[in-house]
């Protein structure tokens, strides 16, 4: 992580500087000019010294954006406005990407896929006024690639010029929180590898290094996992619609290229349901009636986690699973387990009767186990919030802990002592809002209702209540996307432009003014859009041409 | 619009008869077997007698949509599970279109561009049991192309086989109410013509027969009217960003050929404050500030309705606008009038002052003038609902009143007399519920908090609280998409599938049942995706091949 020492002269510095128009997340340090420069038509971008292949198809992308973007300035007139300023101004003609002496040229990939507070995203980005030859240099790869992201987004585009009207540009950059993640769910509904890889880059361009994969659930087992390949075969929705080990290579090389680590999550013991279908002797309370009363949403069924057998099948399966992904996280869970299930299952009766447990004890056996298997891959375990506030469990101290349900639960997963992530469904749950999914429930409206605004995720504050201590057990936070009534159809405007609020508040750190914060979020928008990503409009187009006049007090 | 009587007749034999599987709106009268027919490979259609070219078009799409649809049925295990009953059943090689006897064959575009209750869209359909040719009958080509839309949906695919299981069917048909619309607007956020073009398609396909195009407002002015070149010069968000008569021309002619008519919409004296930018001597505070002053929503800006020339402006652009739709209706609009705006406005003040007038008077001239104006165009009025329950004039009789504040004012104009369209945001709204868009509002909420669900809309009763006489002035209702937060990027998962509902609604009449419907409309989903248009999930796809698993109770 970033040391808070030197975060705080940044702040600092921050305050009492222009940002430069287009950025987002905002650079932690930044110094600008009024001199306009052009791109030459001869543009290069080179890397010092040898450099992984994933940086020079990084260079190759930058270079891609900058000629294509074609993003006019978001001002009355667009870029018309500018000719006067660019058209007789210096071109830019190169920039040079360099590691600090000593540091060693490791591939983007491998960078991305330490363990979070072992991630060095620091880079430092110089464009002279003169149009002298631009410059990144960080101490890693990653921190190169963070530095091109930033570079893509200095420049408009008006009539066949590339240009930007604020060198010199200075900027010394890294996060406030070394997780910045995001969330699917891929089981409610099923998302072609396109749609994921089109959320990669999305992730990428507002520097979000965590893709949280919430592959499987009750409905669907989508993850063909080696060694398990019945509980896809018998659990996907259909033979296409399942994330083979090619596949997930192809996600996790992607996502790795861009900066990006992919956790893998099979939740367990509950929102297992859809194991029953090749593994019946495995679970208890399959698909019972009425739903309501086993599970939270249908269908129930859940691991009978008193059972020897099925605490070994697990232990297995979650290993094999930590094996598709390079990631030092895997998330096993843990969230709203039914104990009715449980009480109208025989099978886990008996298997308490023989044991002389509880149900907690047997779940705190069966975490153990599991868990187990996953440090033995060399994994941290990663579970929702209940397996450290509603259950008696013993964790592993590194272990990391979601926070889901509210935000108001940060402060006693703090206090147990563990690191954790915010993901409390009152800042960073998308799906809110919509109304809701159950059937013959005409007044229903999401459980989570209202609808998160951009506002609301982008003023969450991560240390709210937290001692000093208990401030440093914060590692990021993240938006996620349960998928009820999201698919393919409307997987980027339920996203975007919205999750980029985490992803600045997570990089630049909290205490963003929102007045400020909404044009530039306009940028990243139209941005998105240029580049492929339907990131929805957040304002009528007058109001996006008019930094602050569609504020309520304007 | 369809006899009372007969319809009453229709309702009682829906009752007790089980629907078709993927029919949306539902037939009024159907009658299933369980006889199961394959599509012949060379299955035709043909229209006896001369047909309009539009018609021959419309068959052609039917073949299109019947070949390549190829929707797996909504069941576990999809269309496999058909496979024994289709694969020995008899071939469908044939239906045949004819208009009754008497009937002439004018084209689909003028039939549905009639004055709604002139309108004709009964139809019967017949499909035999035996494999013998199937027909549709209807008095108008108007009616066979609704009778087109329902037959491709009878049919479901399976490797290589489009079936039904249903025969023999049995289908009369023809709508509750003769006004079934979906109202966008395009002046906030600017949509391209294909845009528009897929809306109208999916529109055909749950048979709504109304485009409430609310083409310009205070932001933007995209509409070329012809002699009045200027507003759309300076109004426009960009020149390319307007639609010229040649755009209007095709979207009128694409939704006639779909059975579909076309009212624009130039809302008057309110919500004009673009035409400020070619025009400023006819507005009054044209972007003034602060703007909640002024006007509901940024930039201020209204028409100077005490101003001779400014009528005299007005009533020559409306009848200009007026001329590039055959539609027999145009809405001029008249909701949120704003005093303040006037109150400070020299300009009106002086005029107010030398006629004598008070504003409401001054109103009153200005609303006779324009709609005259429309009058003299053989135009039928429309005016949101303040034209009635707030203001003191005159409106011809035949005026049409869309009531969109709140159901509950629904009484109040049908107690004043007037014709009315069901649109109200408690009930309609699609842009609910996504959060405030005005900025530096951290907590707002989007006004018409929650978000409409479909079983919202779908259990709305149309004539709530009304006499007979009262109900009689009800001539339909739809759904609105306003833009403040939607664009190209969003519409389709905005708008469909929720905006079927209100289809069905006003189609099938009040009463349907929330867990009947909820299978079909996945089928509608479906359907559409098949098609190209991007309508959502409205459960995992689990509860979709489940009718009924996730309903609150199951």
């Amino acid at each position: 992580m970033f040391p808070r020492a030197k975060l705080l002269v940044f702040t600092a510095l921050l305050a009492a500087l222009a940002p430069a128009d287009a950025l987002w997340p905002q650079p932690r340090s930044i110094e600008t000019g009024g001199t306009p420069l052009r791109l030459s038509g001869g543009f290069a971008i080179t890397v010092a010294g040898s450099a992984p292949s994933d940086l020079h198809a990084a260079v190759q992308d930058a270079k891609s954006f900058i000629s294509n973007d074609k993003l006019g300035r978001l001002v009355v007139g667009r870029g018309a406005v500018d000719v006067a300023a660019y058209s007789k101004a210096k071109t830019l003609s190169k920039l040079t990407l360099s590691l600090e002496k000593g540091a060693t040229a490791h591939s983007i990939t491998s960078e991305a896929q330490k363990a979070p507070e072992a991630r060095d995203e620091a880079y430092t980005l110089t464009v002279p006024g003169d149009g002298s030859g631009a410059t990144i240099t960080a101490n890693s790869t990653l921190g190169l690639y963070r530095g091109l992201t930033t570079f893509t987004q200095l420049f408009f585009y008006n009539e066949g010029t590339t240009y930007l009207l604020n060198a010199p540009v200075h900027i010394e950059d890294a996060p406030a929180y070394p997780y910045r993640g995001f969330m699917l769910d891929t089981a409610r509904n099923y998302f072609p590898v396109s749609d994921i890889k089109r959320t990669l880059d999305a992730m990428s361009w507002v520097k979000i290094n965590q893709f949280h994969w919430h592959v499987v659930d009750s409905q669907s087992f989508p993850l063909e996992v080696p060694g398990y390949p019945e509980l896809s075969q018998k659990g996907a929705y259909s033979a296409s619609s399942v994330y083979s080990p090619g596949d997930v290579a192809d996600i996790i090389s992607y996502a790795g290229a861009r900066g990006i680590d992919v956790m893998l999550e099979i939740d367990t013991p509950g929102h297992t349901s859809v194991i029953s279908k090749s593994h019946p002797e495995h679970v208890a309370c399959p698909e019972a009636t009425p739903w309501a009363t086993y599970a939270n949403e249908p269908p129930a069924g859940q691991l009978r986690l008193a059972s020897e057998a099925t605490t070994n099948f697990t232990a297995g399966l979650l290993a094999a699973a930590a094996k598709l992904s390079p990631s030092t996280l895997f998330s096993t869970g843990g969230d709203e387990l039914n104990t009715n299930c449980y009480a109208a299952d025989e099978e886990t009766q008996a298997s308490l009767n023989a044991t002389g447990k509880t149900l907690e004890q047997a779940l705190n056996t069966f975490t153990q186990v599991t868990h187990k298997a996953l440090l033995d891959e060399g994994k941290t375990p990663v579970v929702w919030e209940e397996m450290v506030l509603v259950h008696n469990v013993t964790l592993n101290p590194e272990t990391l802990v979601l926070v889901w349900i509210s935000s108001d639960d940060v402060k006693a997963v703090a206090e147990a002592g563990f690191k954790l992530i915010h993901a409390a469904s009152d800042y960073f749950y998308l799906d809110c809002g919509g109304g809701g999914w159950v059937g013959d429930f005409p007044d229903g409206n999401s459980w989570c209702d209202p609808f998160k605004t951009w506002q609301k995720s982008y003023s969450f504050d991560p240390v709210a209540n937290l001692t000093d201590a208990e401030a440093k057990l914060v590692i990021g936070g993240q938006h996620l996307l349960w998928v009820e009534q999201s698919g393919p159809e409307n997987l980027d405007p339920a996203v975007w432009p919205r999750a980029a609020s985490s992803a600045e508040l997570f990089w630049s750190g909290p205490g963003g003014n929102l007045s400020t914060a909404l044009p530039r979020l306009h940028e990243v928008a139209y941005r998105m859009r240029q580049r492929g990503v339907q990131a929805i409009s957040l304002q009528p187009e007058w109001c996006a041409l008019r930094p602050g006049a569609c504020d309520l007090t304007a």
